[in-house]
Order: structure tokens, then sequence, then C-alpha cells
């Protein structure tokens, strides 16, 4: 695919304009880099994305992986793209200078992921995986383990993966069964099946490290028994050789979409020959797995983005060629038809799009820009980030890959017929995302832990900080005009998201927690939608003060659209939020009055 | 597939307690049927469903069709199901017995076309399309032409097709440039190309028969010079001999689902011989074609809903029998996992998939009614029928697409990962119904036909016959138990419906067409709603009564259930008018300011 699936404009303006990323760079970790080398890591990015991942697209997808002889054969660009990313730095580009990295920001990290996952979502999951797998073990793994296992990993030879669901656990972790039992030497046995693992074999790799979660024998019931091991597809041998570690691909998954990767069943210890090796402290994997866990999240939203993107960019410029019908009103047919952009109905879906992709690739840069002042700054800054990262990372897994589905739908309605067929990427596109509400944690899960823990937490303090964040943002907007209407309708939201928190904290005290978190998905949507106008309204102001400074004649139509597209996502998407908070606090609890006899016949 | 895939229970009840179908029988025309006949019939589509269609849902769609030579070549089963929908009558079926048909009133042929397309959609329509284009025949075609073409077409032995999409005209049908040229015997020479033709080759039949929009010689531009055609694959020769008539299929798409029937793109009087023959008057054939065509867009609403059904079926068995977590607040691991039916998300996911299912097929079936009153009433009744068949012909096409998409999405959510892969049903299910919201007509144009059309027709007749029935259903709801505040909700809603109506109206007036109809999708979606939300509110009276006077055990869940769903209907769906409505009247026309330049980076 030589077509655009992103605008470079776009990602700049949020980088720059808006997140102001080479800020970060006061910060002596991160003093080597600056707006410049952002750039040029953000090109070098671009030419990766076009030159390696981009042609694989469509390819990747109709040849899918298969399993012949217990192997995993995947398409030969797999391969490449691994050794180009572990030679290029990439798969490391976010790890300390001590361990071979670049210490990149993840706010730039997260950008180029962003530009890799536009061009080929499949083949950027090899080496995010390996990447978020190698992080965990630098983590928290012993010098030993990190020495072993990491180098091969960050340089592209051996893919990591994130082992975690079995047949009866997948939302329910705490059922987790897969043993470890300690075997003498130190080291464990591993036996058990892991289900919807991805990529944890393919032929494109020499090894596969999977950083598993297993009970070790004796271990308490539930998330409390729970640890963490490296369990690699092959194991170190006597003499420095890899030897088979009986880990075995019982099956292959065949999936709607998102083909380009292998998921696969693992059947683990058959031979009682599967060594584990563990990562930290005994029952502390799920604390250390949800590391690597909320950086997934952060992922999945990126790649719902960024696919969003894809098939935005596809629709945008098939609407701007393709000609039909003519303007309300004109129905003269002698005269020309004009092309379909022209039309509102077809604009109106263009805006949406465009405000779910540009809305959510705001808020998870965003989101990307606490975890580095997490991990970098200190006190308060420390601290406050922390919680804005961790309150919002349901949000910014959830509403791209939610959105993300409907933007795709309307893309392919931007090309009519033409979008249903295999001519066209669209279809691709609304395949490939529609794992995302599902994979690392459904939308139904992330609505719990953002009512049920993330908003309740440390008595409402994230909460209250992100309240501040978005107050602020809205008295810079207040008073300016184009801007002021914004301002007070993201007020009337924000108060609207408050009352509703308040009235299902009072049903929680008075009902319990399963009528408190009853309906929790749709408080994640209202609550999604209220972070998303937020993040449109900080653009909107931006956009606002570069028109009146400084802007040229091109720059100022993207200004322009920038205010626009904030406007419509405050006509057609705010308002939806009464009609959710109307729900939320009308007191009548259906879903828990039903049963398995409410839906007999 | 031998899972149930739709509630024969709630057909029954939606065709005997809701719109009491036997009534029709007072009716001369269908006086030789009753209720017993009804069930009779439904009882062998149930068959046909389970031992013909099923078999092949998912083959059908893994062997696509395929251009070998210029043939299509179709799964094998498509020879038989035409053979045996011919034999059994099926394709006749609402046919006046003066054309071996069985006069059947539509309602409950809708009601077998549903069981058809639940079981498999793809196979279902090899039929339906053929029933639609000799229909088309016998309503506007002179004798001569019945007697040679409908007899082998309601026999299953030639497939009928409507053929209008050009490669310049798809929704602007204005742009039709197939040319006819009279050939001086009476007859024409058709010369065009036309695309994404569902059906028109495939070896299941002998023959062909295209309903075909062109426009002869010297007729005027624009709709009003086109005319309606049969344009046989194979023509009649000299010795009564089928002979080649120069329609060659240029290509087969590649499409995203639906991939049981080929959609072909055909090149027609490449050699200057393809005879056409015209049916009815010249220039007429938008007119006569609209025939089909409303027919056809019910028949994508039943589709739709068909496969909504289907995946709902299947998520509801899946959720009682997989066992994932606990309940909120009761985490002990050392209990068993519970049925996912168990936890209120899933519950409300299901509430929602049987909303719109259940939801959609009582309006289409309602529609299918007034369809058959139109048709055999008189004065009063007639007109009162077809005004309402007419405004609600949009809603019917477009709610049940637009919302179907949403509820198989939600039921590849009930199942979790799996619902992503082959194994189970709802992925297929899920790529056959985008296309729903395609063809036909996309939503966009129903949005444009409701508001433009439909709702000004007869100075808003139509909509005024609406409100008095849905206020008649009000009367009924209003002060009974858990209906008043139904009741009273949708009188809120429909006053949304009529004063966002006169808002229009005026903008109409005051700043033209093109801004009253800038927002006519969300009109649309407005208007849906609480036409579903009638339908449920009547279906809610109905179990209510039922329940206070006769139900058993079994059946008392079933009302009960009935009166949840409702419950469910008002809860989380009617507050989206609140949404929609503020944007219709909230006077910002930013989608009609926004140009090409406002999507420039």
């Amino acid at each position: 695919m030589a077509a655009r699936t992103f605008s470079r404009r776009n990602l700049r303006f949020l980088l720059h304009e808006v997140l102001d990323a080479a800020s970060l760079c006061t910060h002596p970790y991160f003093a080597h880099h600056n707006r410049k080398s952002f750039d040029l890591t953000l090109d070098a990015a671009e030419k990766i994305a076009r030159d390696l991942l981009g042609p694989g697209f469509e390819e990747m997808d109709r040849q899918a992986p298969t399993l012949e002889s217990g192997k995993v054969r995947v398409h030969p660009s797999v391969a490449r793209v691994m050794r180009e990313f572990g030679e290029g730095g990439w798969i490391a580009a976010s790890f300390a200078e001590a361990h071979d990295g670049l210490q990149l920001p993840l706010t730039v990290g997260n950008a180029c992921r962003f530009i890799f996952a536009a061009a080929n979502y499949s083949a950027s999951v090899y080496p995010e995986l390996t990447a978020g797998a190698a992080h965990l073990i630098l983590s928290f793994g012993d010098p030993a383990l990190i020495d072993t296992w990491v180098p091969p990993m960050i340089e592209g030879r051996w893919q990591g993966t994130m082992a975690l669901t079995e047949p009866e656990a997948g939302s329910s972790l705490s059922d987790l069964s897969t043993t470890a039992t300690p075997a003498g030497d130190g080291g464990y046995r591993i036996r058990g099946q892991k289900i919807f693992i991805s990529c944890a074999d393919h032929d494109g790799v020499e090894n596969v490290v999977n950083l598993m979660l297993a009970r070790i024998e004796g271990a308490p019931a539930g998330i409390k028994g729970i640890s963490l091991f490296v369990v690699p597809q092959k194991r170190i041998g006597a003499e420095g050789a890899l030897v088979s570690n009986d880990v075995t691909v019982a099956s292959l998954y065949h999936k709607l979409g998102y083909r380009g990767a292998p998921i696969t069943e693992l059947s683990i210890g058959e031979q009682n020959d599967c060594h584990g090796y563990l990562v930290g402290e005994p029952h502390q994997g799920l604390r250390y797995m949800f590391q690597m866990m909320n950086e997934a999240r952060l992922g999945v939203g990126l790649g719902a983005t960024a696919i969003a993107s894809a098939a935005y960019c596809a629709a945008l410029d098939y609407a701007r060629q393709r000609r039909q019908g003519r303007p309300v009103g004109q129905k003269d047919p002698g005269r020309p038809q004009v092309p379909i952009i022209d039309h509102a109905d077809v604009r109106r879906m263009l805006l949406f799009q465009r405000a779910v992709v540009e809305g959510s690739l705001a808020l998870i840069l965003q989101c990307s820009r606490w975890a580095d002042l997490a991990a970098v700054s200190d006190g308060e800054e420390k601290e406050k980030s922390a919680l804005l990262l961790d309150l919002l990372t349901p949000v910014a897994k959830s509403y791209p890959s939610e959105m993300g589905i409907l933007a795709t739908s309307t893309a392919i309605q931007c090309f009519g017929g033409y979008g249903y067929c295999e001519d066209f990427p669209v279809e691709q596109h609304y395949r490939d995302i529609r794992i995302h509400p599902i994979h690392e944690g459904t939308t139904g899960i992330q609505g719990m832990d953002l009512l049920g823990r993330k908003v309740v937490m440390q008595n409402g303090k994230a909460l209250a900080l992100l309240a501040a964040e978005i107050r602020a943002t809205i008295e810079t907007a207040r008073g300016l005009s184009a801007l002021d209407g914004l301002a007070k309708r993201l007020e009337e939201a924000l108060g609207t998201v408050e009352r509703v928190t308040g009235h299902l904290a009072t049903l929680a005290m008075e009902k319990g927690p399963e009528t408190f978190l009853a309906d929790a998905t749709l408080y994640l949507e209202l609550f999604s939608i209220v972070t998303i106008a937020w993040q449109w309204l900080r653009q909107a102001t931006v956009a606002r003060a570069a028109l009146h400074h400084r802007a040229g004649r091109a720059d100022a139509d993207f200004y322009a659209g920038k205010i626009l597209t904030a406007r419509y996502f405050f006509a057609y998407e705010v308002p939806k939020t009464e009609a959710l908070a109307r729900r939320l606090t009308d007191n009548d609890p259906l879903t828990l009055e039903a049963t398995g006899a409410s839906f007999s016949d």
C-alpha cells in the first residue's frame, strides 16, 4: 500500500504543539533528545512503515499463518520485520541505555508505534509484544535472567509473548490453573494449557520467550497465588545450545481479522520437561504482569486508533475522488456529478472518523506523556502522572477500540458497495479492528476497572486530578470566540460525570457493589466521551491560538479544520452523555432483575 | 448448523398475538387461509431452513463463488435450493392463484423469509430475488412477457435479478447510461455496463432474467428517461431453444461477507446482440422498479434482522453454557464459576440484541401487514396502509441494518475471543450483515427519503397517521402497572419527533433544502428509535394482558421477558432521542460549512 495511512501534520501537531514533547528533555533521563531528534525518529519510523510494513498489509491477511507439523509458518516478511526492528533499535527504543536502549520517551515511541500499526497492524504486533515482554523481565527479573533472555529479544532474534489466558481463565484470571512445580534445582517445571496467545510460535524467529502466569504448587487460591515465569519455547541446554522446552502448539486460531499474526493454543509440559524461570518474587505475578498489561492496554488503544486512521485516510481520499450525485436542490442531470465529499452527510461521516481517530490519538499520547513523567519526574508530578495514567488507561484502551469499530464501519459506508469488497483496504481494517474490544481485557472489564477501582482509589483522588486538568483547559478556552460555547458544554458534561459518580457512590453504599457496577460499561462510555471532548477542546485551543498568531494559508486550513472537528465532537458526540447519564441515574435495576428465565421462549 | 437461529415462540407471538395475522383472512383474497394453515406454512419453512439451508451456512461462505471461463460457479446446494423452492411453491407463494401462486399474505411470507435468512442469508437471496423480479413482470409486463419469463422463474429454473447500478450511477440513479436502441422489430438492443448485480450468473439455474433499467435512445435526461427491460442472459431463439443474449460476466466481486451469493459486474451488448424486452410503458422504469426496490428494502431489513437473530441465539446459548467469573462481591476462588449470563453486563448485552432483533422483526411484520392491506382492502384502510408502509419502509430497511451490525458485534463480544474465531458462527454473521446498510439504498439515502419525501408527502399525512397509531398504543398502556412509565416516555419521545420535524420544516423554508436535509441520517435514527419503542410498547401491552389472563408457567417467563426487554429499550435506547434532538435543533450548520479544505493537513 503506497496510500497514506495517517496524517503526519496531525501527529506533529499533537506531539509538538499540544503536548510539547520536547519539554520532556529537561529531565536528565531524556536530555540527549530534542525536538529535532524526535522528528528524525518519526521520519525513520515512517520510512520503515512505508518500505517494510506497508507492502505486506494485504498479503499477510490473505496468506494467513499455517500450522505445519507442529510449527507455525508466517509470512516471510515477519522475519525481516523482526530483524530490522532489532537492528534499528526499535524494540529497545524506550529502554535505558544500560540495557542497550535509546531512552526514547514513550510519548515519541508510541507515536512511532502508531505509524507502524497504521501501515500494518499485524506486523507491528511482533516487535511490540517482544518489547513489552523484555521490559517486564528488565523491570522485575534478576540480572542473570535479564542477561540470558533480554538481549536476543531486543535484537529481534527471539519473540516475546504474554501468556495469561487459559480455557477456564479468560476474564477470570483468578482461575488460572497452570502449575509450577519446584524442581529442586532452583527452577520450576511448568504444566498447563494456554489459549489465545499471540505469536507464541512462528518461523520468523529462532525462539520464543513466553512471559507466563502460573501457580506454584501449594500457592494460595485466586489471584494471590499467581507467579510470573519466563517459559521459553527452547531453553538453553548444557552446551549453550537451544533445546526444546516441551511447549507445543496445540492449535492455531482462524480469525475474522488480525490474520497476519498467529494466535495459538499452547500445551505446556506434556512430557514433564518444561522449565520455567521465576521472575521476581513468588505470588507477585499478577502485579508484575500488570505492568505489561497496562502497556499492552495502551497499545491496544493505539493499534485501534491506527487502524481507524488508515481507514479514515482511505475514505477521505476516496471521497475526494469519487463523483456521485449533485448537491441537494441542484438535480439538473445535465450538470456534472460532484465529488462525494461535497455531500453534507459524507462530510459528517468523515468528521466522525476524524474526531474518533485524532481524539483517541491525542488521549493516548497524553497518557504516554504521563507514563514518561511517572517514570522520570519526582514528588507530586510523578504521583499525579501515575494516577492520571492509571485512571485513564481503561478509557485509552476501550474508547479507540469501540469507537474505532464504528469509524472503520463508517469508512466502509463512505465507499458504498466498493467498501464491502476486497479491492479496497477498509474491509480488512473493519475485520482487523474487531479484536480490540476483546483482547487485553474486554470493554466490560475496562468498565469495572474504571468505576470499581480507578475512580474510587485514594478516595477519588485521580478523578479530582483529572477534573482539575479539564477545568484548566476550560478556563483557557472560556471567552474565546468559537470556543466559549464548547467550554461551557464541557463544563456541563464534566458536571454530569461528577453528578453520576456521586449518584453511583451512594448506590454502592445503599445497594452494594453489584448494583454499583451493573452499568459500569455505560459509565465508561460517558466518562470516555467527556475525556475525548476535553482532548478536542485542548486541540481547538491550540489551533485557535496558532490561527491568530502565525498560520500561513495551508496551515490555516489545518487549524480551522481542527476547530471544526472539535465543533463536530461537541455537536454530535457530547450530547450522548445526557442519554447515558439518564440511564445511569434512573434507578431501574432491570439487568439485575433479569435471569436466565427472562430469555426463555 | 443444527443450532437454533430464531425464536419460533416469538414469531408466533408477533404473528398471532400482536398482529392477529388470521384477521387478514376476512378479506376474500386470503379467505382460503387461516391460522392453522399459517402455522403449517411456518413449520414447513422451518423444516426447509433446517434441512436444506442451514447445513450450507458455513460451507457456502468458505467456498465462495468462482468465475471460471466466464461462468460463475456456486455451491452445489444452490441448485437444490432453487429447485426445492420452486417445487414447493415458495417463490410464487404471495402471487395470485391465477399465476400459480398461493395468495399467501406477505405477513406470513415474510415470516418464512425471516426463517430462511436466519438459517443461511446468502442462500435465501436466490429465490427471494427471483420472486421480486417475477412479481415486477407480473405487475407491469404484458401477458406475452409474463407467459414467457415468469413460469420458469417461479419454478426455480431461472434466476431473477434487479440490475440498476452502474459505475457512474450508484446512489445517483439519474445518471444511468445503459442504452436501449429500438431494433425495428418492436424489441430493443441493450448496451451498457452494470455493477454489483447479485446472482446475475451462476450454474445453479438454466438462465437468468435481469430486470434492468436502461435509457431508450433519445429519452429525456435524468430519472424521467429511464425504462425497465427484461434482459435475459439467454433469450429464446427461433426454435424455442435458449441462445446466448450477449450478457457476459466481466468480473466477480470478492466480498467481506454474504459470500454464498455471487455479486457480478455485467457487460451488456458488447457484440451488439443483446435483446431487451420493454416492461410496461417507456420512461416509467424507475417507478416500476420501485415496486421491487421497496419490497427489496423491506427484504434487506428482514435479512439483517434474521442475521442478527441467528447471532443473538448463538450468543444466548453460549452465555447459558460458558462459565467464567463469579458475581460481583463474591470473589471466593474456591466457589465454582458461574455461567456468564449471571453477569449483569452480559445480560445487558443479550437484552440489547433481543431488543434490536425482536423490535425490528415486529416492525417488519407490521409493514408486511400494511402491504397486505394496501393490496386487498379498500378506501381509507387501503390508503392508510399504503401511506404507513411508504413512510416506514426507510426505517424498516435501515434500523435493522444499522442496529443489526451493533447487535452482531455485541454477539461477538459475548463470546469473547472465541467470537473472533471461525469456530463459531458469529464472525460470519458480523461479516454477512455489513452489506445491509449499503445495498438497495444506503442509510444516507434512506434518511433523505424519509425526511425529504415521506414525512412531507401529502402535507405530512403519513406522519400524522403514524402518530395516531402510536398514541393509540400509548392510550392502551397508560395506567397499567409496569407500562405506565413506558407510555409516558413514548409520549415524550413522540413529542420530540414532532417538535424536531416542525423545527426542520421551518429551517427548510428559511434556509432551503440543503440545510433541511443535512442531518437527515440523524433524523432517521431519531425517528427509528421512536418507531421501535412503539413496537416494544405494543408487544409489552400484549404480553401484560396475556400474563394477567392466561399464561402458564413457561409462557409466563416468555411474557415477563417481553416486558423486561421493553423496559430495556426504554431505559437504554429511548434516551438517545434527546441527544439526537439536541443536535437536530442546535442550528450549527457545521457539516455545510465544512469543505474539502477542512480536511487538509
